[in-house]
């Protein structure tokens, strides 16, 4: 059997007799002539005349189709296959919920995601997850330059411990277990083995409200680095990394990606409220966070000023940080903490973590949590752990935002939700 | 500050002041000099005098020293640091559970596995899952080579569909749900939307005996492709797979590695058997699967005849396959699958799939099992799928086994078993 040429490649083969194989994407009868436009991964190749189709089939079919290939400037990619003879590879396809072959998606958010197998065969919204990947290889491959060392770490845990609210109870052998919600203490532990660590994995939030911004399962892109002065060190990787990701995006879709400037912009927390208090009719002075129409002020901000898209935020409160925040030493009451915004969204948080045993003692203590609860996690910080920090990135933020998607549902192949269980 | 020089490095800045950090690794108090060996990410130097290193600093505390490097012939490295300026940075260390800078692991695996976040560090350890990372590496590279697109799917499913015995219960906002056990189901949907996809993440089972080779999560490494002519296809994807994780390893782990030959040998399940049979005390012949000894004998033969520590078996009986295993079409009973046999245990399972809706139903019927609890999964069948097949890989099994480690949680950071749930 001649082996299998792909769409992106017929060009190449003008005056040959080939084979391609893909889907019917559409089968368009003219007064003269039929013809069948077949997809696959790499795009769609044009078969003039019906050959030996059978009967009936419909758009989605899987068939194998040989044929030889002409030239034709009205043709995508300047040549279709002629003379053809077609096998199908399967029964005849029950057409999807919507057109596929039509250049844009005509469905609803809802009707996609609920047929999401057949829906997500659109070209644009495969691309999507094509980007996706290509933004985790760019993630990976930055911190792979670094020295990092990519870990796998449990997602059944036996303590609720980041944030009790929002963490979904496993029955574990009878046991009472929690999905993990951050590899947060993992990652820190293991500063202690590797100096630098990454994961690329699924984390899990009970989120009982449903925003166009959560979901109860994502990915995150966690890394976290030893032997640092303070958070400015891990903003230096993260700056590398998001510039990784966004030139990997860039060779799929280099109009949506932004420059990721040599130096982000920043503007630290309590100046950036007093910047808001000035230009703003808002007065957040005193607030312990930002509100997301700050978020949005403050990145426009950076956008005139710096012709940046990303901006970064730091010092944020101790208040409004977890326990195991790092705090300013010159500062009081502020962090060695971080967030990117990134076109006026948070994307990523991060900062400098304690690492000594009597200061996360210290902490709990003031927090009025029971440091029972936190043993194993404590413990490691007895044996030694330098300064390190690190930082976590949700995949289908990034993707929703670098593509302007406005739900974050969007950008996931099969989200999970308060609502949503399936398919 | 002058910036960090690496262990590895040291030998380069001969005659330089530097700055390294890391643990202390070792404290030596000769008759006339003190040594500390100082321990990083990529190895040791020894620290020759204590300078200003306080009172009492254990090992595993994390210290930065600022010194001159000097050649030194009885020193690792062919150098040493003299004048040394000690920083600590943290509290003094607790020891571990063992002896951290013995040559060889003194502890036991409950000891290891208790306090891993320590235990770890050990270079013997560590290096473990360094090529464990590596291997992953080499997966990826392969398969991105090869047109696959990398996936991130549900772990939150909302029936046991593959094996219902070995399921986690979640609570999923008041509704019942299950820890995926493989990404069996999507990633077969996703071959109608990429046609090529591999994932690298968790899945989960419940299974309630104690051994060796089992764990409650493991690191599952999987691909799927689709427009196969059968399972050989998928066989000579896996074949380069598994040549790219050996390639990337054995940069690591030279002598560890296995040759992979350019044709792995394979044996037709019935034909093993009866060669078994004939070459051996058992005879099998009628049993529907293989035991372990078997599974060794056969690995002893591949390696006598073939020099091969690899070898196929294809063709399982349909009976111990899953339902949505593809018959062969030439032997009624058996089917397109196939395991890969590594050292003599079995360490990829796979083949083709059925891809017809009638085939899954018929499949479904003849197994008892009800498809309305199979409906999400094959609705997608409906809507023309290609011949495809896939495989799934451990990835603590593939590292316990090229390192030769009695136990798979050996080659788990913080394993989860029957009895574990920390640390």
């Amino acid at each position: 059997m001649i082996s299998r040429v792909l769409a992106a490649d017929v060009g190449r083969h003008v005056g040959e007799r080939i084979r391609i194989a893909g889907w019917v994407h559409r089968r368009r009868e003219l007064k003269s002539v039929t013809f069948v436009l077949v997809r696959d991964r790499t795009g769609i190749v044009q078969v003039v005349g019906v050959g030996n189709l059978p009967d009936g089939v419909t758009e989605e079919t899987p068939v194998e189709v040989v044929g030889s290939v002409v030239d034709s400037s009205r043709a995508p990619g300047g040549c279709e296959v002629v003379d053809a003879e077609f096998t199908l590879l399967s029964e005849r396809a029950v057409p999807g919920p919507f057109d596929l072959y039509r250049p844009t998606v005509t469905a609803t958010l809802p009707t996609v995601l609920d047929n999401a197998s057949v829906a997500l065969r659109h070209p644009l919204l495969r691309a999507r997850f094509e980007v996706a990947s290509a933004s985790v290889a760019g993630f990976r491959s930055v911190l792979d330059g670094l020295g990092f060392v990519e870990t796998h770490t449990p997602k059944i845990v036996s303590s609720a411990t980041e944030s009790g609210a929002t963490v979904f109870g496993i029955d574990y052998f009878g046991r009472r277990a929690y999905l993990a919600q951050s590899p947060q203490f993992y990652k820190q532990a293991l500063v202690g083995v590797f100096e630098r660590v990454y994961e690329v994995g699924p984390v899990f939030r009970a989120e009982p409200h449903d925003t166009a911004r959560h979901l109860a399962q994502y990915t995150s892109l966690d890394a976290e680095l030893g032997f640092v002065t303070d958070h400015r060190d891990v903003m230096e990787v993260l700056r590398e990394v998001v510039a990784g990701m966004a030139g990997a995006a860039a060779r799929l879709v280099p109009d949506a990606v932004p420059m990721v400037p040599e130096r982000i912009p920043e503007i630290h927390f309590q100046d950036a409220q007093e910047w808001l208090a000035r230009e703003t009719d808002d007065d957040p002075r005193g607030e312990p966070d930002l509100a997301p129409a700050h978020e949005r002020a403050l990145a426009d901000w950076a956008w005139r000023t710096h012709g940046s898209e990303f901006l970064f935020v730091t010092g944020y409160p101790m208040a409004k940080r977890p326990f195991y925040t790092h705090p300013d030493p010159e500062r009081p009451g502020y962090s060695n903490s971080f967030d990117l915004l990134f076109r006026g969204v948070e994307l990523v948080t991060g900062g400098q973590r304690l690492h000594r045993h009597g200061d996360y003692l210290a902490a709990l203590r003031d927090s009025g949590a029971d440091p029972g609860t936190y043993r194993d996690y404590l413990d490691v910080f007895s044996h030694g752990m330098p300064p390190h920090g690190g930082f976590a990135l949700g995949l289908e933020r990034w993707t929703a935002r670098l593509l302007g998607l406005g739900n974050v549902r969007w950008a996931a192949l099969f989200p999970r939700d308060l609502h949503r269980l399936t398919p």
